[in-house]
């Protein structure tokens, strides 16, 4: 059985975390299943959109550690001597840069041409937090609870999360959420601006599916994808005249397809028609990034 | 007559869109007039701050879809074949980089050396809503909406929208704006930090008004233009060693004008006179820059 | 006498302005010595957090305009020539970049290992507010105000105030009270964002101490000061991969140290003892930027 299941259901996937009796822990399994099943769903026409979600009560309740391959390295309950673990240090993936699977997760969220939008069902904790940094929208159970754990565990943030969360929710309250490893519940996480919006266990899903349908039914699949990308690398560039000129770029590629269509259909004062589908690159809209 | 009407009243300077029979629907000739009349009002020392309004009761209803001449490069209603649309990809404007015209404007905005305050008096949708996010302040009167309605015309985000619209309302209300296209009425602009109050109609104007006075009057104008440049060139800047560098040129030169006055004003316990213009260019405290 | 006081209590060092007589205005005196306390605080182990205050009924009223060897390269009283004045335009520490006090002040608090938190008792105005910036946490007493008074005084904003502003309150009120210089009273700063949370004078410090607790006691301190790094240097930072790397860098040394402990004592459902200091400098996990 698959650690990730991946559904469809008219136009949207979902990707549900799928290790309920573990409530969701996180392995190095885990995420290489959700990568490939972030990018099935991402590469198919089809879908307009995907929404993340647990199984069971929890969304994800962090890291395994009693999973032997995980991301320290080393499985925590074996008793190395100092000269194993100096050994381990000396392996070409740590001294080369090993890349923590995290990153790796959230880094493909950011590449995704669709909306991604985070139905947190219950805890989230550790990666059951950052996770959800890069995506969309971030819609919370009144069951949800999140929690940057990591100073408590004596280990440090990972997901790209000291990159998000200081932008999502200021610098003062993400130093807060990752000194202290404070879990908060969801009323909270949506005082502070780190979900946004609280819905009933029973309501979640159908509230993730209306944001799924309002952020996609009706608009270009073009647009959307190009809107998704610009927005992410701009919040990752400090170059205004560059995002002037991708924006510029990007105007012109839809301006002939789904642009025509929509501008004739306003004149026209009908409903849209918009069939250019979501490039499957960006070089021509970020030549320099590509 | 002009699309873009330039007063002056007391040291306040006003642009009004002028086009009330389209909604101020914005067209090239708009834009080039717009930023003509922008920088007239900014190199005019006896100017301190400027407002930007509609005439009638839009702000400004988006980029006129009917001017033949428009951002998109063709008549939406010319019926041009695909062999005639590829003629026009491969016109040198296209293919170097055209620049699109909403950036053209807020990258001149952007350079003002005084403050510049948007009085968003009626709907301003599209570029009515991007042209205004690099202003220094957003005033919205309770008749104002505002939409970022672009991927429901098959289009992407312009005016350098997907740089500025995360760093103001952050990711996840930026994405929702500009995914949905939903025109949000003024009470909500301001729930999400997207204006910064909002007036009767009768009181807007006022309103503004009283913004830049508060900003300029008895503040130095060597100073405010300073700290404009400041504040937006160190938003698009991750360099803070850069940022504490420049701040100390500024610091120098405003030291022996109206930094002088300022402190004898002060120990003087008296108001003080600040006569240093605004400097007519930066290259000396962003050497790096210019 | 000296103007910064530096006391260690159960862990947690206190900074205190101290020139009570003078509403502890800020001298090129106190920068100096305010560096050399934090550096001291910063590089003991037995430090877990450092707490800075003001002395008496302020917390700092900005720059004492009558130091004869301040800021502005010049006592304001002095009646210099303009021959004199171009004379000291030509000084190599003009000339060369002068580097401004406040600036050396907050960037020194940026490279802290420990997290650094704000208890302004009273007014903080000009250097009293931008100094407190890049402190992990601004709390207030109901006593404390805030203004960034520069343009009123006729000189511009320092201590890379225009970087970190409009990073905390967004960009339309970071201009406002940089414009308008208006000083505002603690429910308003907090209304902002400006400052974490109010308190009665009485209760301030020990406020201020138990958030100091919160991010550091059963923490660990290795696991803290790369937290710290992070989040400040990718707040400066727009590159999200670089990021990742460096995250992915400050895990491996945190799994094998006190990482270790920590998921074995979750894992054995005990309390964790971490023993893995701070370090000592950054450039195994940054190492492009050391």
């Amino acid at each position: 059985m698959s650690s990730v299941l991946l559904t469809r259901d008219d136009g949207v996937a979902t990707l549900t975390l799928n290790r309920p009796d573990r409530l969701n822990a996180f392995t190095l399994d885990m995420g290489r299943e959700f990568v490939a099943a972030l990018r099935e769903a991402d590469a198919d026409d089809a879908v307009r959109a995907i929404i993340v979600t647990g199984s069971g009560r929890a969304f994800c309740a962090g890291m395994e550690l009693s999973d032997s391959d995980n991301v320290f390295g080393f499985d925590p309950r074996m008793d190395l001597t100092p000269a194993e673990l100096r050994e381990r240090w000396a392996e070409p993936e740590v001294t080369e840069g090993a890349r923590e699977p995290g990153g790796k997760l959230t880094l493909a969220i950011l590449e995704c041409r669709k909306p991604v939008i985070a139905a947190i069902n219950g805890p989230g904790v550790g990666i059951g937090s950052t996770m959800t940094l890069p995506m969309d929208a971030r819609l919370a159970s009144t069951d949800a609870r999140m929690g940057f754990v990591f100073a408590r565990l004596g280990i440090t943030p990972e997901a790209c999360s000291t990159w998000f969360l200081p932008r999502i929710v200021g610098p003062s309250r993400a130093l807060d959420l990752l000194y202290s490893g404070d879990i908060i519940p969801a009323e909270r996480a949506l005082e502070i601006g780190l979900v946004d919006s609280v819905h009933s266990p029973a309501d979640l899903l159908a509230a993730a599916r209306a944001v799924a349908d309002r952020m996609t039914l009706g608009r270009s699949a073009h647009a959307v994808a190009l809107t998704r990308q610009l927005v992410w690398r701009h919040l990752a560039s400090d170059d205004v005249l560059g995002a002037h000129l991708a924006e510029s770029l990007a105007l012109r590629h839809a301006a002939h397809g789904d642009g025509r269509e929509g501008a004739l259909a306003f004149l026209g004062k009908r409903e849209a028609r918009f069939t250019q589908p979501a490039p499957e690159s960006f070089g021509h809209v970020f030549p320099s990034e590509d």
